[in-house]
């Protein structure tokens, strides 16, 4: 009773998933699309640690949650024991402790939820500063696929700030491993090293791609740079361009949009743009990892 | 499914409100108080953006939303994308995409929810800064209906800083609409040039009035020109004033009140005052809304 | 209608419970414990009221409310009408007009709470600065009762900065009326001239006691004066006197734990350390205190 016996499974990274394991997320997230599963029989406790500002994943996870009919608690950062110099450890032992079985968690620290694989509760990982964010992941590839039904032979550009994005990197990765191809485009100081795929520019993704998968551009960190008209003319997706990609090509973005800045204002609820409709999916998504999870299947 | 096709009903003003739709949420709002109605049947999520700091409106949304069967969420200004720079458009939209169907909307900004009506959820404004704040005009109004069961030929007063008072434009022209005949107490330099009514002092109002209308006084921006006791003595509620009040006469105020400026500290729980019972009728009167919204009945 | 007609039972300080009482909350602890309660049958609320961080506290009253089947609310300082000057009085006043029937505070003043008594809701004291934190007590009791199932003669060392602990004067009072001894481990500067019981040294209080109750430093503070080693090698539970421990001994501490300073780390999630059943426990006797309040037994 004083230690864990279990260990719960839990989401930290898109690597833990092989192909299959994803496309059972996809089955699970059309049943809750079309309300085929039936809420939780027994009271069970998810807590939203939030110890960064975000609108779309933390309200996300809120509304699946209650759908699949569990309890939800939020704690942000400056309003709990964090303040107090407590450890993320120790705060989820807690959680743990009072009887929470799911906790969402988004912080800046790459890793560290690996440090608290072994609590009795299943951790989701809900972007860990230049890191993972799997959910996010999750989201546009069952995005895509709900558009075209499979990813074999797929080009798929992603575009932005591949050096500092979480997105980036993870969405290459799984997007390969399920038959994608997938070409970049960026500024030469913010190409990623790691990333060995092939560069291109955004004319030629708009006219080879199936997927324009844009990145957010981090003010804070590059506006000095760089002018947001300018980025817009060299690197983003303008109206004339968007004109020249495949009719059943779409639009993704992870938002907040910086409107008029990696995309022109007027694209953001265009018919190609499923920028909304990732937000939508990701509710459905979330609803089925955490169904998942709580179940044992990941 | 991208965008929109629906228009939803929002409650933004006082204008868009008809006098037979006033007593219709009046209705309603009475089959609230005696359990007359039947919460919500399927999942329907309601979420309070509060911008700006409030207690007694977002936690008197929240019961009465819980009441109707709603599942909540809460939106507050710090910990959200507000701080990367998203607007409200684009964070209404994302509400919108998962799924929320109300949005309670408190931020500093006159008409900035206008640019948001064609969103398929129903907004209403829970204060939009110096502007409308019609939720609180409607238990203003259903307050002093419940009391005196009409409006016809009713003196009310209002009284503080009418220049910037939102609650203050909305009551006084709703209240002419239903048969009401509305004065005013205010220093010179706090008169609104837009409101054509009659002008009268405290001294006057207790003698003349039914109901006494009290408004906040703003500390923040005016307590350098006026001292508080000399606002009290000058314009206030003081206990012999309202020793002269008619027997059958009320007080009312949106609260928070200043103790001893707007009014003297001892009258705010006493017989005559219906500053606790607007409270209690505030999440009457939102439920009535909400249901009226949901059902396209505004 | 218009002030309140009842007077609600309130938990605010540790004094007002006779040790029948605090075993009637024992037992309904473990009727919680076992799942031998019905939740409430009409929609309830209760708000939690924190104007001080807290993680756990906070969080474990949600968890609580929640098994017993209540619509919670939670009102943090920083977004309320705190922020415009409005006091705890005429805010649980707003609590009580809106429908609120347990409130649960937490707040920096002493006795404030004992101001606002006459209110139609219960108030349950969930820390008031330096003063009272009887939910603390009575977990750290309950928690000590599971283990020995009396207090009688049972020897318990609090060990900390007995000046400013509000737990501590709390559980010495509760624990000699209960029955058990009580002794105090301190620095010089940090003993507490109103506890007239016995000081000892942490040495001799491992090798006497059944229980040693860890207080947290607060670091902000104290560290200045003295250093976190030398705190840990002459007032800490170090390993090697852990080991000095009766076999069935215990230790205890309300969290969060400064790790290396009050005790070794390693120490945390040891067999003897009931720090995280704490917290466990803290849910089901808080359950078993609003559960008694809301019938009146308290």
């Amino acid at each position: 009773m004083m230690t864990s016996v279990l260990s719960r499974p839990h989401l930290l990274s898109m690597k833990q998933l092989e192909a299959e394991q994803i496309f059972h997320l996809f089955d699970l997230a059309d049943q809750m699309k079309n309300n085929l599963y039936l809420p939780m029989s027994r009271q069970t406790f998810a807590a939203n640690v939030f110890l960064e500002p975000s609108t779309r994943t933390k309200m996300s996870f809120q509304v699946a949650e209650r759908k699949l009919g569990l309890e939800t608690m939020n704690l942000d950062g400056e309003s709990s024991s964090f303040t107090k110099g407590e450890s993320l450890y120790d705060t989820l032992k807690t959680l743990e402790a009072i009887g929470v079985e799911v906790a969402v968690v988004r912080q800046s620290e790459i890793g560290l939820l690996d440090e608290c694989k072994d609590l009795n509760l299943s951790l989701i990982n809900a972007g860990d500063g230049c890191g993972e964010h799997p959910t996010q992941s999750l989201l546009d590839l069952y995005t895509i696929y709900e558009h075209f039904h499979s990813f074999h032979g797929l080009k798929v550009a992603i575009a932005g700030d591949l050096k500092h994005s979480r997105v980036a990197r993870s969405n290459a990765h799984a997007l390969e491993k399920l038959g994608a191809h997938v070409s970049f485009v960026t500024p030469p100081d913010w190409q990623d090293p790691s990333l060995t795929d092939e560069y291109v520019t955004m004319d030629e993704a708009v006219e080879q791609c199936d997927v324009i998968m844009l990145l957010r551009i981090q003010h804070e960190r590059h506006l000095h740079s760089t002018s947001q008209m300018d980025y817009l003319e060299n690197y983003g997706l303008t109206k004339e361009r968007e004109a020249r990609m495949h009719p059943n090509a779409i639009i993704l973005h992870p938002a907040p949009v910086n409107r008029g800045v990696e995309i022109d204002s007027d694209l953001v609820e265009s018919p190609k743009s499923r920028i909304f409709r990732q937000m939508t999916n990701g509710v459905t998504i979330r609803m089925a990892i955490i169904e998942a999870l709580l179940k044992g299947e990941l």
